[in-house]
């Protein structure tokens, strides 16, 4: 990623060309491998000097796994973190009560390596669900964290991967009270990736001070038309988890709602959030293209996000756009089940710069200009309702022969 | 098909091995080339002797397809159908008010065809989206059935199908007033399949004599748990319909809610119904399997609908089945994510003969046995929620490479 500056009213949010989780001042972050995984690393671990204040967001699923059950109880204890231990290969979760003994064994364990207390500490695992942990793997993670460190940002994002192909990493800055503050996170997803929260850990951190209760609101906010609005397959995970750690190190007057460059930070927070978002789409198992969904004129918001999640969870849309086929049709029939209150004669939808369906009919259009749009790595999809001023964008992928071969035989 | 015989109390339903639309008494039915297709029959009639009372249900999808409007129009006004004109490749739906029009003008000539009032002439259109219907293949199409006629029911059941790869055919026999009434049924449907009605046309005749409200009601509730039960793709399609033609030619006293044999009946169409929603599914596009969900102890029946439609729907359960891979994780996911009361410590899970969950544990299981299940043609998963009575069942397919290579390219 090229450094670029987006302005938000008269101020500016850099992304920082090689930033990641460890830019904001304070934070180290590593990973090592402790066997959980053949060869790929598989324990990765961020830390701050000092204890920092944490929100996090879960998954809706019922089957929540245990290190989710664990870091919660962490969180809500006093709202700081200061640890962060994450195993790849094994999700902990449907291991009932020794998987619930487990987490809190891991999350000990990491207390005691980075000799912080225990309820500053939060713990993450993703990979296969119903097997144990390995407890011996990861007891031999924790201590060649210990060992060796390995403070490389950039083991911590390969650590957390299960069948993404590549890391997923951003750091923008802003400036406060005169201050530089920077926001870094990592992430993981590629399959079982789903609205509301997926199988997809993601994890920022930034130097700023930021009150407890307005850092998580931000964050839920910001989930909602981010993370929320990514689709791979339709499947919400058990291990889902975004937490952004704030530990002050910049030195700044603490933020709130009502600071004067509150709406900077949150943006700032939100390009964080959406950048990680999209790298997920983009990684979807199997993917060759990010889809974006634009919709707009629909009756609220929340109409929006409806209509837009439909047409981008549609695998009849996501095979048309691996085969870059413009069919129009399918788009037209998502948005007809999407069960909003949409008007059929005002829909118009693009493919990218080429009108398709204009007030519900179809337009003569150049085949070969839509099959161009198609054929990029980014493809949009834009529909106006014609019936209000809901917005929302939806980001997912093309679905591909590589996904049915991936997922015919993950386990084995 | 071979003949088979189901008990209902003390009486029977037996299948007919060779049985198809034409089979009750006063109907028939054929098939005939009109040029929309390249080569395959792609215009297809049925007709009764007399006026036969009608229900239908339809698709939910806001883009309701005109030939859809046209026949809730004719059936509305006297509940009675004699003809009914079928054609696939287009659509006919997004078609705005030329498509209304030709919709009226393709009812009007079959009409004439078989001399009989428009409002007793139904039609259909399956196929593309958003193209014109080619009214001079349609007229053709006409003039052909007038002239030859091709009566045979297999030619009907060929010239309905799209992406289908076989025809879908069945009739039951049942004993009323000492009568023998029939029941017959013909449908399609491969791709854009989902509750609540899919792109599925259904076609169902009986010689049975049936009072209006009665047949509608029976309809209705047996579409509940047949067709909506169905999935494929998660995409409900803008032309959905099943019709149900009762002509009374076998003379039996006019069948309602209050007669001694109703249950009977309702049980012979919802054998018709469910075998021909099985079909469909097995059918699916590039499926290699029939998948049944069967969910029981959920708190209500709705409740296990929905849970068994959220396993069915999963890409990850449908691509793990087509690996025959005995992904147990994936099911308790979309259990987890289905939005329905469930107690995580409650659910049990069998795949085949093969306990895989028990009580929300996973239990040892032997992996031959569970692969050899999941092997089979027909895979079954079973699912108790150990919280109620309610019980579903659901019917879909896995999801191979051959799904993304026909619908990568099925407009161009």
């Amino acid at each position: 990623m090229t450094e670029q500056v987006k302005q938000v009213g008269e101020q500016e949010v850099t992304l920082l060309p090689e930033g990641n989780i460890a830019t904001p001042q304070g934070f180290t972050a590593g990973g090592v491998h402790c066997g959980i995984r053949k060869t790929k690393l598989d324990f990765g671990w961020v830390y701050s000097d000092v204890p920092a204040t944490t929100a996090g967001v879960y998954t809706t699923n019922i089957f929540q796994a245990a290190p989710l059950k664990v870091t919660q109880e962490s969180i809500s204890s006093g709202q700081k973190i200061q640890a962060l231990l994450v195993n790849s290969g094994i999700a902990n979760a449907c291991t009932g009560e020794q998987g619930l003994a487990d987490a809190y064994q891991m999350r000990k364990w990491g207390a005691e390596a980075f000799r912080v207390p225990e309820q500053f500490t939060a713990i993450a695992s993703t990979g296969l669900i119903g097997e144990p942990l390995p407890m011996e793997k990861i007891k031999y993670g924790i201590d060649q964290i210990q060992m060796q460190g390995n403070h490389h940002s950039n083991r911590f994002e390969q650590a957390i991967l299960t069948t993404d192909t590549r890391e997923k990493a951003i750091a923008v800055e802003i400036e406060i009270d005169g201050q530089k503050i920077s926001i870094g996170g990592a992430a993981k997803g590629s399959g079982m990736i789903h609205p509301n929260m997926a199988t997809m850990l993601s994890f920022i951190t930034t130097d700023a001070a930021v009150e407890a209760e307005a850092l998580s609101l931000a964050l839920k906010d910001i989930t909602n038309t981010s993370f929320n609005m990514i689709t791979v397959d339709g499947d919400t995970s058990t291990n889902d988890m975004v937490l952004v750690l704030a530990n002050g190190k910049a030195g700044n007057e603490l933020l709130h709602e009502g600071h004067p460059d509150w709406s900077l930070f949150k943006q700032g927070l939100a390009i964080v959030c959406e950048a990680l978002a999209k790298e997920i789409a983009r990684d979807g198992e199997g993917a060759t293209k990010l889809v974006e969904v634009q919709v707009e004129g629909a009756e609220s918001d929340q109409a929006a996000r409806a209509v837009s999640k439909a047409i981008i969870s549609s695998n009849l849309i996501k095979t048309a756009i691996h085969g870059a086929d413009a069919n129009w049709g399918r788009i037209i029939t998502a948005i007809g089940y999407s069960d909003q209150p949409v008007d059929p004669d005002k829909v118009s939808i693009s493919l990218g710069p080429v009108l398709v369906v204009n007030k519900g009919m179809p337009v003569p259009f150049d085949e070969a200009a839509a099959k161009d749009h198609l054929l990029q790595d980014n493809v949009s999809i834009h529909t106006d309702l014609g019936s209000g001023t809901g917005k929302a964008t939806a980001w997912g992928c093309d679905l591909s022969y590589d996904y049915v071969r991936i997922n015919a035989s993950y386990r084995t």
